[in-house]
């Protein structure tokens, strides 16, 4: 298949995918979901996002209905019937719903499984981005990875708007995350990054660098950073599923970062040498 | 027809209804949405709820694709499709899409639009409410109808499980509004009511409790106001379109409000004979 689509069991092209109306991600959004990257056919950091997917689920009371091993199984089932071995896997589980738009839910239905499979590459080592900025209006839930995204939206329309790769969320002065990646600094040797509380995504990625650090030896400090410390890092972070480590060099066309190139390309390296190891034939 | 779906020109019994899987709803939540109550075949404040959708989609740079008239026009033909006269009417606009997955949106596309009818009586005047609370965790866009609801999701299992109607938001010690109403106290004869602002919908059925309250010699004053005043309330009023006026009697079994009988149904009659007058036959 070219791409794919799934929901409760059902397999065709998304083009082609229905969904029933009933579907509570129609009215509000009620659903978690998780993404990853797949190269060769196998899935990045599968148990990490499967272990945060069932916790996002907990916390907003989503019943999933299936083990985790069972769904292991599904998604590594399903990269297998699309044609391209280098994809982006995306699925999420929308609350179980009885017909009508009631806010109110029944506790015991299951989930509604959704999967997509499209075919794409992960952003390469050489990319470099370019950033602009807007105050972070989120809900106070943004460690659930939910589908009420519409402040993501507007900022990634921003972006596009603006001609820049992605938008700096700040809560006043202090840097929470980017539209759809986490952002970390460089400075004076040491890896800064916001701590995982309710304002940012626990990034796997993010996870991975902290433990990438770690490896090589390079101080972790989790603590929220300002707008000026960006301004003012060695190197800027950027960091996701699809893009694994690149580094940042603009902020509304002032140049940021730049100054520690050893660092950032060691680091680099281990987490592009780790998901290649990882997903190899 | 016992009930009424609508998506882009399609018309079924919701339970029929299939939406395709591109639809942006899907991933984001990426629309906004209207609902008023239909009595007699005739749509409740349909120009105010008309002007506010409009409003809500402009604020997320949505194009609707369609105009005030026309909608209008849609929803009257509508609710004549349906057999009973007494119906919730709900739409909403999702921004339009290409197919994949993408946050990034084509500025150009008209949205979708969507309808459910259902039959449905508005609450009876004879109705108390009992009310739980929770910190008010929601995004800083709390004034455009979006379909980013989890928050209100939430709150309104909250008040199922602790057995009440409704959950107050407070965000410290102010209150803000309910999870799908507005709240308002009445002290000292006057009417106190947030103001609308990013923390409130400026609910339809709040202007006119305001707009009541000028006709009837009632100050009003639009200020936050705090859960200890709330507690102290002569009474306590939950407005919204299927809720028109009506008292709260508790806050998590403490008894509050009824201290001011004859505001209460004073305002109360004029809000019902209002809305009488504007669906009679």
């Amino acid at each position: 298949m070219k791409n794919l689509g799934y929901y409760n069991g059902k397999i065709d092209l998304i083009e082609n995918m229905m969904i029933p109306m009933s579907d509570r991600s129609h009215w509000f959004g009620d659903g978690v979901y998780e993404a990853s990257s797949v190269r060769n056919h196998k899935i990045m950091a599968l148990d990490e996002h499967i272990n945060r997917f069932f916790n996002s689920a907990r916390l907003l009371k989503i019943k999933l209905g299936i083990t985790k091993e069972e769904l292991k199984k599904l998604l590594n089932e399903l990269v297998n019937k699309v044609d391209d071995s280098d994809c982006f896997l995306y699925w999420q589980a929308t609350r179980g719903a009885e017909g009508e738009r009631l806010h109110a839910y029944n506790p015991d239905l299951p989930a509604n499984l959704w999967v997509t499979i499209t075919p794409k590459k992960i952003t390469p080592k050489s990319k470099e981005f370019t950033l602009t900025h807007t105050e972070d209006t989120r809900f106070l839930h943004c460690n659930i990875k939910t589908l009420n995204l519409i402040p993501t939206v507007m900022a990634v329309g921003l972006a596009k708007e603006r001609g820049t790769n992605e938008t700096v969320f700040h809560r006043g002065n202090i840097v929470t995350e980017c539209a759809h990646s986490n952002i970390h600094i460089l400075k004076d040797g040491k890896f800064i990054t916001h701590p995982a509380d309710e304002y940012i995504l626990p990034g796997i990625a993010r996870m991975r660098l902290i433990r990438a650090c770690k490896t090589l030896g390079v101080p972790v400090e989790e603590r929220p950073f300002t707008m000026l410390e960006l301004a003012n890092a060695d190197e800027v972070i950027i960091s996701s599923s699809s893009v694994l480590c690149t580094h940042a060099i603009s902020l509304d066309g002032m140049e940021i970062g730049g100054k520690d190139p050893d660092l950032y390309h060691k680091l680099q390296d281990y987490i592009y040498d780790e998901w290649e190891a990882e997903t190899s034939k």
